[in-house]
């Protein structure tokens, strides 16, 4: 059972020692949040952590690519992958690779799943491909990239259709 | 020691279970082997396996991308990848993927190792992101496929200067 508490809380674990998952309600039906995941002009008002984000690329099938660029105040960060299954409104399967470690790859599969009352809850698991590589991201400031990126998705959603 | 009988031999094994790795002497210096491999006009001569073969792209750096096209008599396979680390004239590592299993991505770990005797031998040890993905790749033609590849190689590297 959902509780209001959960609303808004972003649940990391590692199910396995080569994957993350993630976990998060979003307070919007399903359809808005696959068009916020799935629509450039979108995904650039919150992708990005709330810096500029650029969409370079962004073909939307099997074996299409997607390329995105962040500016951030820090630096510029491109990241880029492919797609290998994309089924709306309910599921993503597509690469993650970001350009400070190139030709480290990482299989995301995103789902969405209707909970009913306007309510959606995503789930992603990356599977990492070596132990090495995952352990990196765990240690960068992911966690607080990812509550920054929602919060903002999170305004997205609240806002105007 | 290199026996004769290990010239032109292709060795193939898996060392673990997401693992192959390929092994073959070739009758050329080290840096007459690196050039075939890191030269378009080279690469063009053999890795299709005899078939025509387009580089697309081939950004020979850490961060570049590559991709070929195999234009062969059963249909079009386009290839590609990014390289994570390029050693001249010893050790290139890169992912290799596939366009007919997008998102599909393997890490190729290749090292040209100077045995003396205008001989080299070539190591290539690739690392899929699952089992399957690996048992995948040895149930293809793979094992033809290379050696056609190889042969095809010989006579590149047997060719004029």
């Amino acid at each position: 059972m959902t509780t209001l508490s959960q609303i808004g809380v972003t649940t990391i674990t590692t199910p396995s020692d080569r994957e993350i998952r993630i976990e998060r309600i979003f307070l919007a039906p399903r359809d808005r949040v696959w068009k916020a995941f799935t629509e450039p002009e979108l995904i650039a008002q919150w992708w990005g952590r709330g810096n500029k984000l650029v969409i370079e690329r962004l073909e939307l099938y099997r074996g299409g690519h997607w390329r995105f660029v962040e500016h951030a105040s820090e630096g510029v960060h491109g990241f880029e992958g492919r797609y290998r299954e994309v089924t709306p409104p309910e599921r993503v399967v597509q690469t993650f690779e970001w350009d400070g470690m190139p030709g480290h790859v990482a299989v995301e599969t995103m789902s969405l799943e209707d909970l009913g009352d306007g309510r959606t809850k995503l789930v992603n698991v990356s599977l990492f491909h070596t132990t090495e590589d995952r352990d990196g991201m765990l240690h960068s400031d992911m966690e607080q990239g990812l509550n920054r990126s929602y919060a903002a998705l999170d305004r997205v959603l609240a806002g105007a259709e």
